[in-house]
């Protein structure tokens, strides 16, 4: 039963991973981009009429980026003011960018008209609308505050305000090529770091060293950014699935897991590997060996459909082939999280899989994670996690995090 | 007129700044907010009445560490689903916290009462306003979503929400003495990580590595994490004010600005210095003076109505001080941007001082930046930004950043 773990011998090695991307990739990500939004935002144009509005109003960064070109960083929105708010007519897209964005915003987004982003965004509305000739505006009423509605609605009375929310969020869950291009570099470039952090992982090291380390790796060797800030977490410190605030040190004879992603040309990767630091016991192996299988089942399934050609699972069903597999061992509980997400532009998109999610058969072409796991409180956790490429139409059922998910045992 | 420019041999050292906090200094702070969190709680309650309201309703993470004590990291709001929201009612404070955050909240937070965090909030708005006897619940409406707000009234049609701005905002621009001890720990955090890179700001290196190895030079001396991104910018690039998404290389003859801050005990620093590398010619040494003289003016302006016992001045009239002086050399514009803002918990907070802050005197005890520029496009851009502690009662206004701020000529 017991699987032997490999030795230090057959530890994967930086070269076993692909080379960051080059200038070259990038440039070429950058023009499929370009050729792609077109279509991106005629299928936001053709869901106006069905709900009456003539105008679409968006503020979710990854939505700019994905329509527009204009690129925030992570939390940037918060110092960003109205700059890549957008507006998006029958006839025009028209990005908002302050003073600060504007040399930004016209490299980044040349079709776009750009516009002077106001700071109270209440104070140039009407003009903006009408500009368009827009009456009835749909408006992204997930990210919008309340506030900020209210005074919209004061500021041009014969503007109607219609809260929208899923569309680009279920247009961005299917993927393009260069999209699936960057996740799979990006997993590349956290597969490299942490083949490169393996030495380091060794008794004494701190879960804080250890996670920065892993951050540095990946942003000194392709990554413009993380994806999240690493997580390491050492013993039974690993049994708590969000992290602890606590800063242990590695041992022998405990696990250490990261979890961890990368970012290249703004799409990310996210990955988990629980490793041992010293011989495990049969206990420990017998939960990585199930947590393994679990995920091996839910990944096979996708593939039994896509080679018999059959309606793809939903993300419902899949998370519970993975859980069965749990159960039906009997001897740990199952995870109680999800069993994935998607992923791009951000860490947590659609499609979901988890007890939660839709019904309906997952979408394709699109890329996901797979993360099943056991968390023994006080003890061990254990969790794998890779991202999946799917595929249906081409056959492709494909895991893009290349790390080995065998049990490995690092020296003590 | 000229001053003559620093020599190399008079460098700032990382030994010329304050040792970063030790962990007695961290239990202190703590210890100092677990006293001070039942008075800031009690001055929110003592607006209920005059508002209407019987509760208060917050997400802003920055007002849930300053009422609880719980912590997100910046940007974790996106991934903690409504973890971090709390509720506070006459008679108590109601944390929400998923299983996730269980430990952390029990640990962080010990005298709130933790309610596991729903998925959708609105599911559980009934029962959670009824658990606290209330029926007018106030709500940070500048935070909430409007698709979130429409939600909860539609689950608790009897509960009234009334949409509140800025109460906590304007409380926390007010700073308590441990609060202002770790904006200065962060300072001295920032002023050490730049001495410390000096010696690695040679022609060749580029803007994204050098703000990549600041950043790491902060994070691996005392900061649990940077304010914001690390900005580093050569030459004419330093005249965009917001940075410029290309990656110059130092030259021999062209400006560095580095604009970056450090994160202390959840509190933040925020500086700017603008460094020659090789001699300057006149015209730059003489914006760069200017920039300083507008900083000076308006420090003194502060101490001489400190020092006189007069009124302390707005922070509008306080940024037309330093515009004046530039105004009145007269060779180069002056900045577009505001002269300096408050910053702690958030990099961004009150007090503001720019041409559109309010003309009521500055709040005291508080912390701010002043940070004037001159930008030349295409030409050179040069910014100086320092902390000002400002405590009118006890007669103080204290420079926190103690990084030189005379020319700094580095060798070529």
């Amino acid at each position: 039963m017991t699987p032997a773990p490999s030795l230090s011998a057959d530890l994967p090695t930086p070269a076993d991973f692909a080379d960051p991307p080059t200038a070259a990739d990038h440039a070429r990500w950058l023009a499929a981009d370009d050729a792609a939004r077109p279509g991106r935002v005629e299928r936001l144009r053709a869901r106006f009429e069905a709900a009456g509005i003539d105008a679409y109003f968006g503020l979710r960064r990854e939505h700019v980026r994905y329509l527009t070109g204009f690129t925030l960083a992570d939390g940037e929105e918060k110092v960003a003011g109205t700059s890549g708010h957008f507006l998006i007519s029958h006839d025009e897209v028209v990005l908002l960018a302050d003073t600060r964005y504007t040399i930004q915003a016209t490299r980044e987004a040349p079709t776009a008209r750009i516009v002077d982003g106001p700071r109270d965004l209440a104070r140039d509305w009407a003009t903006l609308v009408a500009s368009v000739g827009a009456r009835r505006v749909g408006i992204e009423a997930a990210l919008l505050p309340h506030a900020v509605w209210l005074r919209l609605e004061a500021a041009a009375p014969d503007v109607e305000l219609v809260p929208i929310e899923g569309w680009l969020e279920t247009d961005r869950a299917l993927k393009e090529p260069a999209e699936l291009e960057r996740v799979a570099a990006a997993c590349a470039i956290a597969d490299r770091a942490l083949a490169t952090l393996l030495p380091r992982i060794v008794p004494g090291a701190t879960e804080h060293d250890l996670a920065l380390e892993l951050e540095w790796l990946m942003r000194t060797s392709g990554a413009e950014a993380v994806a999240f800030e690493p997580t390491c977490l050492v013993g039974a410190n690993a049994a708590l699935p969000h992290g602890a605030p606590f800063n242990a040190e590695v041992r022998s004879g405990s696990v250490v897991l990261f979890d961890f992603g990368a970012q290249v040309g703004g799409y990310r990767s996210d990955m988990t590997r629980t490793l041992f630091v010293g011989e495990p016991s049969a206990r420990d192996l017998g939960v990585y060996e199930t947590v393994a299988r679990a995920q091996a089942a839910a990944i096979a399934d996708i593939e039994a459909r896509v080679d018999g050609e059959l309606a793809l699972p939903s993300g419902r069903a899949l998370d519970a082939v993975a859980k069965r597999v749990i159960e039906a061992d009997g001897r740990w509980p199952a995870y109680g999280h999800g069993l994935g997400h998607g992923i791009g532009l951000a860490t947590h998109e659609l499609p979901s899989l988890s007890s939660a999610a839709l019904v309906d058969p997952l979408p394709s072409p699109t890329v996901f994670s797979v993360e099943p796991g056991i968390y023994l409180e006080g003890e061990i956790g254990v969790r794998i996690e890779d991202l999946i490429l799917l595929d249906a139409g081409a056959g492709r059922v494909e895991r893009l995090t290349l790390f080995p998910r065998d049990a490995i045992v690092l020296p003590a």
